[in-house]
């Protein structure tokens, strides 16, 4: 049996359930190597089963590692594993109330983090598959010969993507971000029909054989932006310096928030300093104030300290690390875009 | 104060709870004209106020039209709640259980679908808004000059969203399928790096203003997928003409999925007839053989039967209608492409 589904099923015993429940679609893909479209139950157990949606039943029986039935209804999934003697259910964090509800009659329920603890440390393969995403990603960009760029932001954004599927991802990891002059000061704003003015921030990744890539880089031009830029460089070169097995998530934050503060800036530095990627772009744990996970060998953690300074400008610079026996950044794009 | 909110402010006053939670971005946005990045809470009562994510507060003081505060904690926004008066809250459905467990200890809570009521009836500016995305999308695959066409699936998919996002998109509504040959019998498959083979069936759409459009055509080449594709289009065409106000909505699934099935293909047609769509590409209530909803001037759900024959070839034809006296397909792309 597959280690991830051995290490899940000891997990179960120890907490005294009897399986556990799996709906995310990146979850379900982890486990089984079938990642559904419509909706799936993957259900972990001794005997590990995954009712797929009848319209996805052929992709299902191609891909899944564990057995796969086509859902029929609650009833009869419910009725299937009380007669498997199942009566207690761990279930996702993430699972939603509507469906907890379907099953609260029929089982003691508990959310339980089982699948997230395996997700957080990567395997080689899968390092080397995030790698190859940046390593895709950050080739695009440097495509863009940004700096003579006359384009629209989301003309550039539009030209990354394609670089980025032209060069072998999939898709991007997320909604490409490139804004410009004073809405960079927005962590999370979309691309305009404006022509691009500075500075330029450029937050990206692509998905490869389904593992995602996150980076960011902002090109200043004033003094001003130069010195903001400087100090979340500081930021973000320390950080990543600082990160140890056996640390904590919130000491990394911290190290990385200091810094920022000491230079009057930490109310302006709005978010945490880091998340998990891999199947999915935002995983567990992350670099945030209240993140108590000790870090292990194998987690890959973006480092993304930025200074928004509302209705000026915003800098934010982004790589992404595996942790060894210390960090290592993936991929080699320098911080500094010239 | 805005009539979805006084809406809800009734139904809460008829089932007796103080408040309604909502988390889901379309859902604050389609309240507060504020779509979140990160995280929010949207509180609905007789002073709603949105508890926002730090990095999101120039955004959310910016966009949203009712008040706006930066979350700090749990326990600070719970005992605000408390000091309201708050002794009883409704949730979504979609609530994520982790985040329901926050709450249960010190409210009343059950799932409401308020807000899902409200959405499912489009005014007249949301409907424009879903014509324009739909008339962009169907320009932009005009633009392909699909049947002359030697490109890969991956290329074809890209251009087309090229095409969307020129033509005044902001982006795909979601990710566009175009699949060919064997792989058209999975609904859900995404595009290869394969030359086009036949049949052709792309499944596609585009956000305008934050709406969605939604629209699949199959190009067929054979007999065999001709007398596929007559049936589906009959199935189609019949399904619509049945739709009318105060009919519910398994009624139009079973005109759909009777003529199929009258041709000896019932087990082939593996999905339901339609969704609605809006803010998002999946909306309630569906053509599904279980949903009762009861259909209502100003719903806009999709039509779009297919059979799917493992290992030979699939075929989807799909419009998007708007419910008035009778449904009005949306968009004039004809079903038959030569």
């Amino acid at each position: 049996m597959d280690l991830h589904i051995t290490n899940i099923i000891n997990d179960l015993k120890n907490d005294d359930f009897d399986a556990y429940l799996l709906t995310q679609f990146t979850n379900v893909e982890y486990i089984s190597n079938y990642k559904p479209t419509s909706f799936a139950f993957c259900i972990i157990k001794e005997n590990p089963i995954i009712y797929a949606s009848g319209m996805d039943m052929e992709l299902a029986r191609n891909n899944s590692s564990i057995e796969v039935k086509e859902y029929e209804s609650y009833d009869v999934m419910i009725n299937e594993l009380k007669d498997d003697g199942i009566k207690s259910l761990a279930i996702e964090p993430t699972l939603p109330y509507s469906t907890y509800v379907r099953f609260r009659d029929d089982f003691t329920i508990d959310s339980k983090t089982y699948i997230d603890k395996q997700r957080m440390i990567k395997t080689p393969a899968e390092i080397e598959k995030i790698t190859r995403a940046t390593e895709i990603a950050q080739k695009s960009f440097l495509q863009l010969d940004i700096l003579n760029n006359k384009s629209t932001e989301k003309e550039v954004a539009f030209d990354l993507v394609r670089h980025m599927i032209e060069n072998g991802a999939s898709k991007e990891s997320f909604d490409t971000i490139v804004t410009s002059g004073a809405e960079s000061s927005l962590p999370h704003t979309i691309p305009q029909d404006k022509k691009l003015t500075q500075p330029i921030l450029i937050d990206w990744g692509a998905i490869y054989e389904g593992y995602c890539s996150d980076n960011t880089r902002t090109m200043v031009y004033t003094e001003k932006q130069q010195e903001i830029w400087d100090i979340v460089a500081e930021s973000h070169d320390k950080a990543i310096k600082a990160i140890k097995p056996r640390m904590k998530c919130c000491e990394v934050d911290k190290v990385a928030r200091d810094i920022i503060a000491d230079y009057g800036y930490g109310d302006r530095f709005i978010h945490s300093t880091g998340h998990s990627l891999g199947l999915d772009i935002h995983e567990t744990p992350g670099f945030s104030m209240r993140d108590e996970t000790i870090i292990e060998e194998g987690m890959v953690i973006t480092v993304e300290p930025g200074i928004y300074l509302e209705g000026e400008f915003g800098v934010r610079l982004e790589d992404t690390v595996y942790i060894s026996r210390k960090a290592n950044v993936i991929g080699d794009l320098p911080l500094n875009i010239d």
